[in-house]
């Protein structure tokens, strides 16, 4: 969150990098914005969003889509992102995006995002949005970008070759997405820490050079908690392990029956120890809206079986309500369509307006 | 020009390169094409254009306008871009935006260019051209954008981190420029072979994916004759070598009188042996359209002074419409900006039909 750079050029000293004192910032400057958010929710802007992969599972419900909607329950003006652009190169996903972009407005809007009052719009249909993608890249530069996490990844464990032009200029195309609409919060994981500072970098650079536009935002730290597939590995739709929001009772609870626990009938809340049974706990605690210590010892010595029956019968009952929604609405695919052009539109509002700031700011509006 | 894969995905075997052989089928197929365009004009569009870096000089104006000018007069449709975007990295360029683009135009249709027949758009005007970049980059990857020499060039001569993102893209940017049209015709100079056939790899590649959307541009070599700064260098505004057309006749005179020329009274062209005598009898040739060769005997032993009397009239005489022009048009600003703005949205027109086609063709016209 430090190190700047006042010429507004390229420079490599202050590329983004998480660390333990990034992270414990980042918590500190979270408990503030608490405060301010409670104080004045209407005053803030959030931008979030989701590669639209495939239904949505309770790793990313209790991770960050109830936070998003207890963002604008409280009256945060909250706009959703939908990152079609940036599957392409999931040939599977790219082959239906009209299908998965449509199942995760459902899935939104199932959750609780309203329409009225939270913008739920996609990359492809915002090109004032995608613009300034343009003048942000001339603010950063190749070496800045090959440090970044995700594409460091990918050149070690595979080939740069690999690497697309996409995948390259991403953190800047993020940037693009916070910025069109000068939101204000993010929320993320750790891991996306240094994306965010590639965004503030942009921000400040972009002030530097042509002048105040743009505000730097700032993350809001999730405190997601780590579900496990029923397999015991990270939840993932590719990997069959998730439970997705837009399963039906039975299905979920063949699944849950089929996790892995381990042989210790005593059931304890036990992270580090014991991940497997202790997911399954956190689990049901979440949906139940209790401690994860007292879930287990209510189980006691019950074992795994009367432990993936409680589970099964918290989660249930927990996304009942949610997943009656989910039906009624997947009748009317007409309308999901409707609640995806309208924020198209808003998005393209906002983002026009912005596009007309820079272009004013550039010296570019002929 | 050749190569190609059948995958739609990223495929390094078939990366771009200059070879005697691409330039010498380049110039077969411009043959083929001068056949094809004379028998039918109006089927054909090109898109060319230019970074707006300040006023034009004697050699954009024999290299490419004046080429323009006449692919315009034959019926072609013509669409010139004005790549603002393009120039950012230069401080002081970026500074003066509105001033160079607006020059730029002037000087345009001081040579001819008319914005009834021909359409005159900058980069920053057009989101959907822009768009196109993010569906673009997915279908390149980081190990071929490297190898784009003028990438190359930098990296090697400078620093990687002096090397913007902007300018990494740039290849691809380009593509977006061509194909946006769905321009058949880009005039390039040898140097730019490998950057159109990025675009007709891209183009391919996304036909390949999604369906038949791009035709593949050929490339019209131009056949610009070399033409020295008055210094013996190669023309360039920064040098303060270049003639101008805005110059005015004076001043273009003193800057002939002021050029470099050799010990040998006896006036030849030799480009080899003379390079800067020969570039001097070859402006006023061209000035005149008649044969250097001749020029140059008509001058005789009259040496330097007498070829730069000659050389200055020529220039002067050829320019005196032009610049004649330009006065008038200069007079009015608002009408240069209302060309621009009219390009701009008859550019933004076919950029959002194209876009169109490209969201219904990745099933993105949610």
């Amino acid at each position: 969150m430090t190190g700047g750079t006042t010429d507004g050029g390229l420079n490599a000293a202050d590329a983004p990098s998480v660390s333990k004192a990034d992270v414990a910032a980042a918590l500190r400057r979270g408990a503030e914005l608490e405060k301010e958010i409670a104080a004045a929710p209407s005053r803030f802007r959030v931008l979030t969003g989701d590669r639209p992969t495939g239904r949505l599972h309770l790793g990313h419900y209790f991770g960050t889509l109830r936070g998003r909607v207890e963002l604008q329950d409280r009256g945060v003006d909250t706009l959703v992102l939908i990152a079609d652009y940036q599957v392409l190169t999931d040939r599977d996903v790219a082959e239906h995006l009209t299908e998965r972009v449509e199942d995760l407005v459902l899935d939104y809007l199932a959750a609780g995002l309203d329409p009225e009052r939270t913008t739920i719009f996609a990359h492809s249909a915002v090109p004032a949005l995608n613009q300034l993608l343009l003048p942000f890249l001339s603010l950063v530069s190749v070496s800045e970008l090959r440090r970044n996490p995700t594409v460091k990844d990918e050149i070690a464990h595979s080939r740069q070759s690999s690497v697309s032009g996409l995948m390259f200029t991403y953190p800047v195309h993020q940037a693009a997405d916070i910025l069109f609409c000068k939101a204000d919060l993010v929320p993320v994981g750790q891991d996306q820490l240094p994306h965010l500072e590639v965004t503030r970098t942009v921000a400040r650079r972009f002030n530097d050079r042509y002048g105040q536009v743009f505000p730097q935002p700032d993350a809001l730290l999730s405190s997601a908690p780590l579900l496990l597939g029923t397999d015991g590995t990270k939840m993932s739709k590719s990997r069959g392990n998730a439970l997705t929001l837009a399963a039906t009772a039975d299905e979920t609870a063949a699944l849950i029956k089929g996790a892995k626990t381990d042989a210790d009938r005593r059931i304890t809340y036990e992270p580090d120890r014991r991940p497997e049974v202790s997911s399954l706990v956190l689990l049901a605690a979440l949906c139940q809206g209790r401690d994860p210590v007292q879930v287990a010892a209510e189980i006691g010595d019950g074992g795994g079986a009367a432990l993936k029956r409680t589970v099964t019968e918290a989660v249930n009952d927990h996304l009942a309500p949610l997943r009656a929604r989910r039906t009624e609405l997947a009748k009317d695919r007409a309308r999901i369509r409707k609640v995806l052009r309208a924020g198209n539109e808003k998005a393209g509002a906002i983002a026009e307006e912005t596009l007309d700031e820079v272009r004013s700011a550039m010296g570019t509006s002929y």
